[in-house]
């Protein structure tokens, strides 16, 4: 099953609750905009690429169970679930790309039925488009693995990021299905550890050899020749930074100190031509994720706790950016870029 | 109370059984070897300096609840008691330390009743001296601090980390004692915690500021400037590196980058004048400290997991050692620091 997807039976999203990883793969069936608001501010959906898939699919199921009386109404209501659904995470941008995807297309309706039918179809079509994007940037990363490699990732941007197959893990999939022997070191990606939680169980499941480290280990793990080449994902490109989870910039100072390949895997929809590195807002989450685990309190309660879920790679660190449309070396011509999305 | 102590009354070692913290803070009353050298390896007393209390307080212990008949075997069975505590804990030399001392001290005695006095007589010593020499430590780091200086500190290398008010902490202490404002931001230290479970709750017992991060902020936490200086511990000191807790080296590749002064507090005792770093044994630790929040599982259980407690961080990356003899800058001459001990 794919990661999140459209039933049409049942008229709904359903997607895998990653919040229970690995201990249950529980299927949710989802059929109203703010359960899909909540369930992506919990992350029981993440990765920037399901995320754009999320949205997409939001704003097809506002119109689905819309009741308005006109296609004015309508997308007057669809902009209102847009505004719910962007407001959810403000970093990713790929939330806010399937959502204005959608909308702009649903706009193009001149009846009730067909706003309904084109939104529909249209974030169909987004989730489509993500697995073959992401087995395009699988077949253009390959290239750059070697057999016999050992790669580092951080958080998780696989199969489990995505509609199917991955981003760095697509990359590390197709590069095993051209008979290359690939190993993967996962950092457990605190505070919430889709590294130990998501990342390891989906390559467990392809049988991919996968060893857990915590993310401080990383360091040393490099420093003793144990890694070939570091691969993440991406929540938001600019020209001047990679924004990705919180630990990937620590990671990129590491590679430039040992002089380690950093590339980052992502799709064209995660660049951002508008903004720059400082306009980004990286989203704060709450204290409590450090003082919990689980149910677990592991810190005093009043103490403070700073929680930012995502940092800035500076261009400088990042060897490449692998994408569907090949791989790009920094720096970066944002221009031509532009041309091709 | 002092982290460890011994109990005349009870003739036993008592300590605070630090797997428990930030909960509940257990006493624990120990009166055989065989429970301590357990004590140790599951982490109720870590800390360097803590540990070399631990193990002279240990040869004490052997000594007092003995059955030895003469001076000979006494000495033997104390020597049998030395290599169990010895092997608990590889890479932190202070362990060694303090069951050498007392040893050699006990070795000095001419009858059994001397021999037990002596012992229990230098363990106690040692345990005196801690407190003073962190607090000599403390005083001699505190001339590093300015006034409203905000510290990042990895792992716990306080007063539970010691006897009484610490290494990396006590320099903290110390500087607040002179009326600097220093805040403190701390790791949580993964797999184990001991930022989030010690360094911040012993911190709030004395009022100190303390912001808890993931161990994978520091990058981003030291990029945005939120850092002065990085204070750390050591578990043992070669001349070409400082041991100390798996992601002190991350931390100092970081410092490196953006040019924050890297200190190292630590007793003379932690100096190693015999080897070099090639010849270090980093203890690694059990897999399931990484698949496990406490009970909770969090990740696959046929997961592969790396566990190296400790890594090595090159004298070049550090700016400073802080000792109760002074404040030393590599590169260090270990000839000149040999003649201070």
């Amino acid at each position: 099953m794919r990661t999140i997807d459209w039933d049409d039976t049942k008229n709904c999203i359903i997607f895998v609750d990653q919040t229970k990883l690995p201990l249950a793969r529980h299927i949710i069936e989802c059929a109203d905009v703010n359960t899909l608001a909540e369930a992506i501010g919990t992350l029981s959906i993440r990765g920037a690429p399901a995320l754009g898939v999320a949205g997409a699919f939001g704003i097809a199921l506002a119109a689905q169970t819309s009741k308005a009386k006109s296609p004015i109404d309508l997308v007057q209501e669809l902009e209102g679930a847009a505004e719910v659904l962007r407001n959810t995470r403000p970093t990713a941008i790929n939330l806010s790309w399937g959502i204005d995807r959608v909308l702009r297309k649903a706009k193009t309706g001149h009846s009730i039925t067909q706003v309904k039918e084109l939104a529909l179809e249209e974030a169909k079509a987004i989730a489509d488009d993500d697995v073959e994007i992401c087995k395009k940037i699988g077949a253009n990363g390959a290239k750059l693995l070697e057999d016999g490699d050992v790669v580092l990732t951080h958080c998780n941007a696989g199969r489990m990021a995505c509609v199917d197959w991955g981003t760095a893990l697509g990359v590390v999939r197709s590069a095993i299905e051209e008979n290359k022997r690939i190993k993967v070191i996962a950092t457990e990606t605190r505070p919430l550890n889709q590294g130990s939680r998501i990342t390891a169980w989906e390559l467990l499941q392809d049988n991919i050899p996968v060893t857990l480290i915590t993310d401080s280990m990383a360091g040393h793990v490099i420093k003793s020749g144990m890694v070939d080449k570091i691969l993440v994902g991406a929540d938001r490109i600019v020209e001047e930074a990679v924004f990705n989870k919180i630990g990937t910039y620590t990671l990129s100072v590491i590679a430039k100190e040992h002089k380690i390949p950093f590339y980052v895997a992502a799709p064209m929809s995660t660049f951002d031509f508008e903004k720059h590195a400082q306009d980004i807002e990286i989203e704060e989450r709450g204290p409590q994720e450090l003082k919990y685990f689980g149910d677990m309190q592991i810190a005093p309660l009043d103490a403070k706790a700073y929680n930012p879920a995502f940092d800035a790679t500076p261009m400088d660190n990042v060897t490449a950016i692998i994408t569907e449309k090949g791989v790009f070396y920094p720096p970066l011509s944002f221009e031509e870029l532009k041309g091709l999305e």
